[in-house]
């Protein structure tokens, strides 16, 4: 404890007044993520500017083996950058934009610097950065990189990895590595940067990245679409791919999540005399002034298929937004139902609907007359699939069957092939089950992985392995 | 030597009859390369058929500490593929298609399955794989995943690592990996696979891989474009891009490059009345029927600038297709003209025009009357600089000044934040220039993992590190 001690205080030292605080209304809003359900404590909270006072704390720390957690912008969804005694750094005070380049199509920012800041910069220039998400006011470069973060653009664009050129980083052991390439092909050794995109922060402390840019599209068409079944909606998503060429998004929400926004957010109007059993949300985009003529065709003849039962493509933008609105409501319109038990699962593309069908009858085995709400990128394989408890039941007697249930859909989940954690992450939260659930060979490679490049275990200890 | 004796008995065992040769002309084609610069030797050669049989075997060399060489389709072009005395592993018996999805949009193939094959697969179900490269016909998709193999598409498509979905392998232990995933999300720890793709056999034998399938493109559009500098191949690439979204292939040739491949080559017509001093094959594809009518219209405003002094617009496959054989025959055309020292280099695409001057500069000062080639993929910043020797001296005064010609080429693109190795890799031939110019933090990086994975270091230990 008293070597501890000097740790923090040489910590301090290191980064003058500016650099930490340990004023418990200061730190009190990084202890707790922003659905509460995480809270923790810190010794202290350092908050280093540049990328050399980064190599500056890690080396104290490793030295002294002394623990850390990191945090962005506290978007995360499974408590990794709530720390738990552990020195917390945040990267609120790295956040230049270093550099942004039309030519190169890319810009250089730090760890600190949040999502729509890039979205601005790049506009500015008139290219665009495809990360969107519905935290992008708030998530920071550094933590949609070590977490790798998804969205609802994966399946034109990629997730984060597929975003990042280079980095830059500091090592557990307080060094670091010099990546920031501008360059799209490099084959000159191991390519280093994917060791640090999505290990949560274990593996090194990034301080910036070159991300890629794109083009701007200048033409977007939104339609939403009223299907029977997720069948539909997967034979849908293939036939717009081959037809159009332009799918930017396909997304899905059920009825139950529909009829809850309509009941618990404002002006959640759904075009259609009934909401049908699935909703698709498609957004298409391309240079092709045609685009909207296409689409429209393309959707006339699934329609005469009977591939569609209904369908609206906005006029304007205002009512694209309104489209949109409602598929980001459907986290936020399940609030005033009560408890909730959400899993954030992958499975092949072509096993969603086995996925629903398997999973329904699990979660209505284990909780009778439960609310089940899914919803996602279905052109990822991606389904947020929330399970409320049941009218008339007390939130406590469901959470004691929420265990059960989160097995339950995580063995449908597993013989499909699938992910129990497709772009949320593992984090504290599901570290047991993945622990549990992991072929040992590849928790061999991590944790030698893990050995090699933080001898001491210093960096977010607690979380994935 | 008698215990490696032993040893070697054990391998053939393990195989049985038709896994594993001596026999000197068998064996004799795997020990060269088609360019004749690398031949080798092997005591024994092993064809394994199934993913346990690499198990077994690499176990056996695990535990005598017995170095392997592994080989695909032996296209390679820095010598990595061919043994100096270690057993040859060869993937050629390992080579089916295991499951190909048109719903998953992907391909499960084995390693020693050829490029083409995969192609074709994709093909007959109405789908594409996006990785094209002028060795198609040979390379197999265990050597494309080991060195992150490029083509003309990148921009578009990115690299081979951007395709893989998942894939399997075998670690130098003998145990396996098993990845092969179909999921487009999957945020459940390290991203493993990423440590095989690219690391040019050292840490591990790839034995079979989920490739990404694409939606064919109904349309295409190929030009060829006259243009006086590469300041203005850059600037073209970038309103291209803007206007059509729709640039697939962006590639660029030097006046000496094509005057060469008009003279050694049969068949290549220029449709210019002279050779320009630049050429750019520009490549468009979409869904869009007007696609060709939005292709003219900017080439015609581009041309209207003074972008591009003249162009042509292929008029069918057949013309499209010679446009590409000129592209294709760039290397093969300098063979007659004697000995070359080749680079595969790249930079910042905004260096492109820098480092061509700085190049050219750099190559006459010391060779005086070197003929310089250059061409290769713009849109990625990756240009295949070569020169040949001059005219009336002889090859092996030339071949003098070849290490000083590397070292000055390598100097101007290091000075512009480039790689000296962009799509080939490092194997044996750039070995000791890599190790003398990465950063020493990124091989101790390298080497840590190497240890970890490879502990007796019997994967390929004469390549990369």
């Amino acid at each position: 404890m008293d070597a501890h001690f000097s740790t923090l205080t040489r910590l301090q030292d290191a980064l003058g007044p500016n650099g930490w605080t340990r004023d418990p209304d200061l730190i009190a809003p990084h202890l707790v993520e922003w659905r509460d359900r995480w809270s923790g404590n810190t010794p202290l909270m350092l908050m280093p500017s540049t990328t050399g006072e980064v190599e500056i704390i890690l080396g104290i720390c490793h030295e002294a083996g002394l623990a850390v957690t990191t945090q962005g912008g506290n978007t995360g969804l499974v408590g990794a950058q709530i720390p738990l005694g552990e020195v917390l750094i945040s990267t609120k005070r790295i956040n230049a934009i270093r550099a942004i380049d039309p030519v190169d199509d890319a810009i250089i920012a730090e760890a600190g610097v949040i999502l729509s800041q890039v979205h601005d910069a790049a506009h500015q220039i008139g290219k665009r950065f495809p990360i969107c998400l519905a935290s992008e006011g708030s998530a920071t470069i550094g933590g949609l990189i070590s977490t790798n973060a998804g969205g609802v653009h994966v399946r034109r664009h990629g997730m984060m990895r597929a975003q990042v050129l280079g980095l830059e980083a500091v090592l557990p052991n307080g060094t670091r590595y010099d990546g920031l390439s501008v360059l799209r092909k490099d084959n000159t050794g191991y390519d280093l940067k994917h060791l640090f995109i999505g290990a949560e922060g274990t593996l090194g402390f990034v301080t910036a990245a070159t991300l890629k840019l794109v083009a701007q599209s200048p033409f977007t068409t939104v339609a939403l679409l009223a299907l029977d079944t997720p069948e539909q909606a997967v034979r849908l998503l293939h036939r717009l791919e081959a037809q159009t060429g332009a799918v930017a998004a396909f997304e899905v929400m059920n009825r139950l999540g529909v009829e809850l926004a309509q009941k618990n957010c404002a002006n959640m109007a759904v075009p259609f005399g009934n909401v049908p059993k699935w909703l698709a949300l498609v957004e298409f985009e391309g240079p092709d002034p045609d685009l909207a003529v296409r689409v429209e065709t393309a959707l006339m003849a699934a329609m005469e298929e009977g591939l569609v039962q209904e369908g609206v493509v906005a006029q304007n933008q205002m009512q694209a937004k309104s489209f949109w609105a409602l598929r980001e409501n459907m986290s936020a319109a399940q609030k005033p139902e009560g408890a909730a038990a959400k899993h954030d699962v992958s499975v092949p593309v072509s096993k969603i609907p086995a996925f629903l069908v398997q999973a329904d009858q699990a979660a209505r085995q284990i909780v009778p007359g439960c609310r089940i709400v899914a919803f996602g990128h279905c052109s990822d394989g991606n389904i947020h699939y929330d399970v409320i408890q049941p009218q008339g039941v007390s939130a406590q007697s469901f959470q004691g069957l929420v265990p059960a249930l989160n097995e339950a859909i995580h063995d449908v989940v597993m013989s499909l092939n699938g992910s129990i954690s497709a772009e949320h992450g593992i984090g504290v939260s599901r570290r047991e089950e993945f622990l549990r659930r992991e072929p040992a060979s590849h928790l061999a490679m991590m944790r030698a992985i893990k050995a090699a490049l933080d001898p001491h275990n210093i960096m977010n200890p607690r979380v994935l392995l």
